[in-house]
């Protein structure tokens, strides 16, 4: 019973948090809102030219989802053509610093993790070598 | 020149810690460090469990990437069958802070997520019925 208890964390497939997960835990969403908070509104267009390698079906994908979950607001002006804009809500605006203690943590890291990658990248050919 | 300067943040496709999130910035590899730094070390095959619903080809893409960038060790013992076990180094246990940080913000709002969500979907279908 006690081993059962401590299996149920967020890896399992049927625990909750994984429904969360499975949306926001993704870069794209990640890159999304940390641009919301630093540049507050955009249009679609800017979205996709600061990210500058997303699709533009998975930019509508990632923004629907995040719509959708209630993270940013999407709003429409009657122009012609018509404007799009999107922002973040106070809920997606509460995920900021969570994101970007991530952010920070890799930014302190990335020199030893480009490091590591070379040097795994060296034992593989290595290996493959001899 | 000021404008320039404020655009070089993290979603910039060329700003190095893009390299990162590439990586880690999936719910796979946040599963996996989660799970590792509840369950300490673990095999192959019992990780696959714990996740549950994980392909065997993306649980390897995954642990891979994550012994490249020195977020996990991986050991293997000369039995008979040989053992393959996994657990996390200091530099991934310090980023488990970042992520519980990331996923107890999910536990937290929750509810409120799914909520959203389905009302998202009413308004959505309400959309195509008129």
């Amino acid at each position: 019973m006690a081993e059962k208890k401590a299996d149920q964390f967020s890896a399992a497939v049927n625990c909750p948090i994984r429904q969360v997960l499975d949306r926001f835990g993704d870069k794209w969403s990640i890159l999304v809102v940390e641009l919301l908070s630093h540049k507050g509104r955009l249009r679609f267009s800017e979205i996709g030219q600061h990210i500058g390698d997303i699709s533009q079906k998975m930019l509508t994908v990632t923004l629907r989802s995040l719509e959708s979950d209630g993270l940013i607001l999407r709003e429409i002006f009657p122009e012609i053509p018509p404007r799009v804009e999107y922002e973040l809500t106070p809920l997606g605006m509460s995920l900021v610093p969570q994101i970007e203690s991530l952010t920070n943590w890799g930014k302190e890291h990335l020199e030893t993790i480009l490091h590591n990658r070379k040097t795994y990248e060296l034992r593989q050919k290595k290996k493959i070598t001899y």
